[in-house]
């Protein structure tokens, strides 16, 4: 039997139809702008759409935010206000006579390259999303680690540097997520530019603001003060991954996001740091690679966390 | 059907045989010293004296170590280096009869809490215990969170001060271990001691060597420079614990330790920091609590993770 996964994001929504081998059937895309009965009806007119008449055992939404899961709710969710406190379970229920499920989004990614990507053969995997921020999931010994309510997997804001860290946007100082996001390559590198005008970065800095995309292409052409940016970015990283290393004992560590176009400029410093800083015999035995589904990471693995009415996964674990 | 818990120290080995309710029927203790074979048969003593014609369903060693759960062998134990590499399995099962199983102490320890403790009512434990280093270990959705070889839960030494942090044991920066510890505290306090010589801290330190004791005994006689010693301490653990309150959203966090005897002292200043650098609703409900098993925890989880010959723990689960 196939499942729907709808990966509800802050601009856009995405609901496909999905096989018990990861295969996507069938798209459907609405924008998510609007107050709360608006989004609703968008989040039911897509799975209606791409449902298509095609049988299907259930519907898991995976959206950006905390979600307690056994209530199906959102409780926060800074970038999609109007779902926070919607029981969605009934509301999309009686909308599309499906069984319909709630998880956070980066859980449902990680879920997603467990089942279906990079970490198809392995049991233990860590998935860091680098982004705007950063997001994560865990899967051990098999299971997605929601915790007590489903808001687990917060990998962004573990402290690596609790006294002089910057300052996060969850309001302290030295997260993960202030260290090696997306947003945290830009302002160092605009810092960077500043120190070193006559680098290519510090000349494009001149011009106009630095993006994430600049940092890559120039360190790819070789730019120091592009690659020193990433360098230190992927040192960052390494520094948290290094803890979930000792603390999750995993086969695999994925790591998507935009910022993980950047590859090996930050992979590389990464591995280093990690393995200066892990325990054997946990650092011989991790990889630290690419995640490979991409943005598809979301509905891939919201549809594989649907469940039918039994309370079973429709796509099989 | 009962189990035996074998607790093997850097200086003893405490056997007990354990009910399915927790209970301890019997006790025996040895000295762990000396090389491999005189250790092996002292355990193999202890095991058997124990067990005194009782019927056991089977027996777990709980070492001080990186252990390979799969392969029941101890790689790398820095207090009890005779055990590294030994077939603990097929060497214990030989002169026992019994089926052997090999765990890492603190994981054992926080298994023991789960199911006879401070940990028997809930699903989600973190347990860290605060002695010479910093151990622990994880139970998520009623699991003991091995990792891929059974060298996951080292929670000592995820990195919270990466840069300018103090210099772990393990040869890094910051990590908690290092900040946190019964080994910290006495170093803070010694510090502290010779920064304000007028305290009550500052005067035993001119007498002789402070130590972890003193620093409690002195703060709850309301010495100022021992209580900001354990605020200190404290304010770091909570920094760690709120990492793993946002990855693992556990409902409860057990201290144990000989350091945990400072009890509020350490862990109010805990809960707060904690408080503040965790996100919601994973903070608002876990709560942090001492542990109760004390220095029983050992053999109690051990004997609750002896497996029969079918794999099943003996104890239930």
């Amino acid at each position: 039997m196939n499942a729907i996964g709808v990966d509800v994001g802050g601009t856009k929504i995405a609901a496909a139809v999905v096989t018990p081998g990861g295969r996507i059937l069938a798209e459907a895309r609405y924008p998510s702008a609007g107050p709360r009965e608006r989004l609703l009806s968008s989040i039911a007119r897509a799975i209606n759409e791409v449902r298509d008449g095609m049988e299907v055992g259930g519907v898991c939404l995976a959206v950006p935010g905390f979600v307690m899961t056994a209530q199906n709710k959102v409780v926060f969710a800074p970038n999609l206000h109007p779902i926070e406190g919607v029981p969605l379970k009934e509301e999309l229920g009686q909308r599309t006579g499906l069984e319909v499920t709630v998880e956070n989004d980066a859980n449902a990614a990680a879920w997603g390259e467990f089942r279906f990507g990079v970490g198809s053969e392995v049991d233990h995997l860590v998935f860091v999303t680098l982004g705007t921020g950063v997001g994560g999931g865990v899967i051990s010994h098999g299971i997605l680690l929601r915790g007590a309510q489903g808001s687990g997997g917060e990998l962004g804001h573990v402290t690596i540097q609790a006294d002089g860290g910057p300052l996060c946007g969850c309001g302290n100082y030295g997260c993960l997520e202030s260290l090696a996001s997306g947003t945290a390559i830009t302002r160092r590198a605009r810092e960077v530019a500043s120190e070193k005008p006559g680098s290519a970065l510090g000349r494009i800095a001149v011009e106009r603001r630095v993006l994430g995309e600049d940092v890559t292409e120039l360190a790819r052409q070789g730019d120091g003060a592009a690659l020193s940016v990433l360098e230190e970015t992927g040192t960052w990283l390494g520094i948290g991954l290094a803890g979930f290393v000792n603390v999750f004992n995993p086969e695999v560590i994925a790591v998507g996001g935009g910022a993980s176009k950047a590859g090996e400029l930050i992979l590389a410093p990464a591995r280093r740091e990690m393995y200066r800083r892990a325990r054997s015999p946990s650092r011989d035995l991790v990889e630290i690679k690419e995640a490979t589904l991409g943005p598809e990471s979301g509905v891939l693995g919201a549809a594989a966390l649907a469940r039918d009415g039994s309370g079973e996964y429709v796509l099989g674990s």
